[in-house]
């Protein structure tokens, strides 16, 4: 079961968050560019090296497709490798890639990701536009192979409200309408743990939307983006836990992947730096949560 | 320009349909998997066929993302000689691949399908869920580099009504709140023509809809899945067109890539069959854009 594999892993590392791998090529520092002779070779380079430095401290790794798909095909052997060396290393792996389709072309993009047919992830996060026939062939091979998904609900970007704030009828606002069918598809799958194999994506940047979301969807685990570069503070995502301090998984992508250039461009200065980071960010984190404890 | 590529190849072969490439393994004939040496392989020969007996009466080429990425690795490899083929034999190229996100990962997957930097393709299917910060990036490279995105709006498939048909405060549904938006987005960016980059993805599943959206969104180019397997009649479809018989784009996968098994399972009959199924529809969407035209 992919949420009691989570749960586990977090409470082993004591650490509640994610490293996003966001290989932007201006995030790779000098050092690695010189001694590869690719793009996707310094990718490659510049992800397995932060994995040796974290993987013993931060227990997920959420790959984000995009900057491996703008390598083209070479890219795409990349990720692959990028996601077997994680899981290799004990981390359990998301892929972000938002997919979304119907019929035959979602069953296309599970197997793609959740069979192992193409790639091996533990997670991908999945884009709920198209409704309940978009989550359900996911949905199947998670509650058959252990896998998990996460599906967008309140995203942390500024244009977020386009779409996600706009009034319904009954006067809910949308992202509310999406939460509660959310919470029920996950409702259906909730695992003795309290949690199973769906979750939501919530964005720090709405801390009074994570609080809400909450108490609303009890059976759906929480990923948090928007943490560190894009505003969310340690008392913000706080919020996204549960009772239990549980139920959420935050993630920092930027963050960590440029610590980095403050500490200089060497290979040993690059691997102390982003290391230094996830530990201040996973002692931020714990000590936000004991303080909502204790309020 | 896009828009006026589109419109220029779809008059010259008076032919406003595309093939969608959707290259599950279950439709790939026998004497093409015997030939080749793997799945990716069986795959490439598979779309190249169809592109050698479709490309001088089809216009467009859809590849859809998610039977690629099935493949793993190799599927990118795939995918991007699949699509080069295509372009050399002068069909457009549109990759249904449904990609959304924001900020510098949305940047990131604009440089990967309409930069060049990884894959070349004409246009991109691209999700609405996250606001105007997913559709900027994309539709900044358009405007610089004439290409297109088609965002999604209303989607073919049965639950599709589980967001997108959500009734607003203001009397709506949810669909038409994302069709002004994107009605706004594309007339900013109009083009002498009529239309500009900027399209959208709506079901003829629901024609009644496509007379609707027609009518409120003059500015925005339609790509119309969902005839043939999934219901779509020709009747159905010519709603979408403008008063002079143009502004959309009708897609089939289904029909014309298993045409064949009704014919038999060899190389010379599964071309001639693909080939009769294209004809057959383009025929028949020419006639029912005449009778509308008549009535």
């Amino acid at each position: 079961m992919f949420a009691v594999k989570l749960m586990e892993r977090i409470r082993k590392l004591n650490n509640p968050t994610a490293v996003g791998l966001d290989p932007d090529l201006s995030l790779v520092p000098q050092f690695c560019l010189r001694r590869t002779q690719s793009k996707a070779e310094a990718v490659l380079w510049f992800c397995r090296e932060l994995i040796d430095h974290l993987h013993d401290i931060v227990p997920v790794v959420k790959c984000q497709s995009a900057f491996f798909e703008a390598l083209g095909p070479e890219g795409a052997l990349v990720l692959q490798e990028t996601m077997e060396y994680a899981r290799k290393k004990d981390m359990l792996v998301i892929l972000d890639g938002k997919r979304n389709d119907i019929g035959s072309t979602a069953e296309a993009y599970a197997k793609a990701y959740l069979e192992n047919d193409g790639y091996f992830c533990d997670a991908l996060t999945v884009n709920p536009y198209l409704g309940y026939d978009g989550i359900q062939p996911f949905l199947d091979r998670c509650v058959r192979l252990g896998k998990g998904i996460f599906v967008l609900v309140k995203t942390s970007n500024p244009s977020s409200g386009d779409l996600q704030d706009v009034e319904l009828k009954d006067g809910r606002l949308f992202y509310q309408h999406v939460a509660g069918l959310v919470e029920t598809w996950a409702a259906a799958h909730r695992g003795p743990c309290g949690y199973g194999p769906m979750g939501a994506v919530l964005g720090a940047t709405y801390p009074e939307i994570l609080s809400e979301l909450r108490l609303q969807m009890p059976a759906t685990f929480f990923l948090v983006p928007g943490y560190g570069s894009q505003g969310g503070t340690p008392e913000d995502v706080a919020r996204a836990f549960d009772r239990n301090g549980e139920g959420a998984l935050v993630n920092a992508s930027r963050s960590i992947l440029r610590a980095w250039e403050k500490e200089g461009d060497s290979q040993e200065r690059f691997a102390l730096a982003s290391r230094r980071e996830a530990i201040r960010m996973r002692d931020a984190i714990l000590h936000g949560l004991q303080r909502k404890e204790t309020r």
